[in-house]
């Protein structure tokens, strides 16, 4: 293969990442900048086409291809953004034509969870696995089926939906999926940092949570937990011992050579994957858990652009609209 | 390729299934017999060679290759039965030598759930499905998943061991496996026929079980619910809601095009499936489950030796040992 520049792009509900690369898989150029969600899907790509344009001229070449990674739901085959919760006034948005006509490239688009899955599999801590489980834990939990080295899609483009592995057998949080009791209501960011909220209403004592019962976040959970906090210890532990449960499934029913975690709950390390790894081991029998690698992601919050710059490269050649 | 004979041998706890077919798929001859344990391995395989070759001579064709499947643990790539909990004496047991060396011509082995899965696949329910899980629920559960029209392993083979997704975050039955609340544990024929006794011990009344507790089975709470007994309805009831707090994480880590169901608590068809669907689709609310396949096995008990016959065709052109 000839050696193009491709332009990645990731749309988050807070920040968006632009990119421009080679396709040896060398980052040649990275911006990011704030997702001003105020002004629109249109003005917003704007944005981003400028940049990658601005970048052209540093680097003195135009990518041939862009890949782009976004919330979901989304319809990847049409190029279309449907409807999604972190990103209000998108609806059927048609992100890649937009981008298509803007910069005169094919463009391709799949979910950030798939993209950061596709990242860490080609750049990151998933290297070398054929067969991998990518989770990123975050505001939700979202994932990536790597199989045979390649993202595999399923029905309607559903697999990989591990935050709505239903974790409870009654009741539980209500889910933003509409169900209860999924992982992701109970072991996202704003599920354990709502579980501790709960406890703390329900009168639980804690010398570091106390006095910011309004201020909890899943971060100040495990910093307290670390602190010797005996009530943030109890919702991690918690935490972990659903995460434990969830993936429990996931190991049973695929056998992933890895399990890659990654997003801001990940990024605690040992304090989640040592009992992570302990327990899941002690609830999966059948098999010997131990030959399976838990690992947490290493590309951090560029898991997901190295991801839209890899499916840059597989626009390459297709015709652009416009 | 050349239309050539292939034998395919089904080792159960309880009976064995040989068969001869041709490279086309058509089965030419089958023959079942009770697995007499008391024999041994070796007496047991005699007599399933000794069935192939009368096979043989009936049809005046000499088999190229055969396929074994057999109930795990194994180890399919050397070819050894490891100790199968319904196989008491086959430990390390090299049961493709010994059917190599018997009939000299290449054989594989596989486990019988894989070979069901693979049976169902291409001559059953699953035809025409790239991605696909088979459960067989009969006394345990086991599974096998299709992943791009192919058996799918995983690390150390364990994919597919859905029989031990775990159901209940604490405590419940135990396993064979070690562990306690796993789908096995509480769905399988076992598991069902369990449940009701131990509600009958607990002191339910029910007309139709209670004067019968002692020969319970899965298929007698089935009748019994259908009869109009309230609490083998229960329990049939509660059965499936396990199921499909089970299945719902599959759906979301695969979403394959179709789940199909086997094994003896399967053919209770209808009275499983329709409940089965309808509680999947209320469970798994990000998925369009409607757009997935929850169906009923199509072979019945001979999933296993379409399975056995569809691996055979695999030993072709592999150099048999002895």
């Amino acid at each position: 293969m000839k050696n193009e520049i491709i332009a990645g792009v990731d749309i988050g509900g807070t920040k968006i990442a632009v990119a421009l690369a080679n396709t040896d898989g060398e980052l040649l150029l990275i911006a990011r900048f704030p997702t001003r969600l105020e002004l629109g899907p249109h003005s917003i790509l704007d944005q981003a086409v400028e940049e990658i344009e601005r970048m052209s001229v540093e680097l003195g070449a135009r990518p041939s291809a862009v890949g782009i990674g976004c919330g979901g739901p989304l319809d990847r085959r049409r190029g279309l953004i449907l409807s999604p919760p972190n990103l209000p006034g998108w609806d059927e948005f048609p992100v890649v034509g937009v981008v298509e006509r803007a910069l005169k490239v094919p463009a391709v688009l799949d979910n950030d969870a798939n993209a950061s899955a596709l990242g860490e599999h080609r750049r990151g801590a998933g290297r070398g696995f054929s067969n991998l489980v990518y989770l990123t834990i975050s505001t939700g939990i979202g994932g990536g089926v790597i199989i045979g080295g390649e993202l595999f899609y399923g029905v309607c483009d559903g697999a990989g939906e591990v935050g709505h592995i239903p974790v409870l057998l009654d009741g539980g949080p209500s889910c933003g999926c509409g169900a209860r009791g999924c992982l992701e209501s109970l072991c996202s960011g704003t599920g354990i940092a709502r579980r501790a909220r709960e406890h703390l209403l329900a009168g639980a004592q804690s010398p570091l949570l106390s006095d910011r019962a309004d201020e909890i976040t899943a971060k100040l959970v495990a910093e307290a937990a670390r602190g010797g906090d005996a009530l943030a210890q109890s919702v991690w532990d918690e935490t972990i011992r659903y995460l434990a449960h969830g993936l429990s499934s996931v190991v049973v029913t695929l056998a992933p050579e890895a399990i890659i975690l990654g997003g801001g709950v990940a990024s605690a390390g040992d304090q989640l994957l040592a009992p992570l790894r302990r327990l899941l081991s002690e609830r999966v029998k059948i098999l010997p858990v131990e030959r399976m690698q838990i690992l947490q992601a290493s590309l951090g919050g560029d898991s997901g652009i190295h991801g839209a710059l890899i499916l840059g490269e597989r626009a390459l050649g297709n015709i652009p609209k416009g």
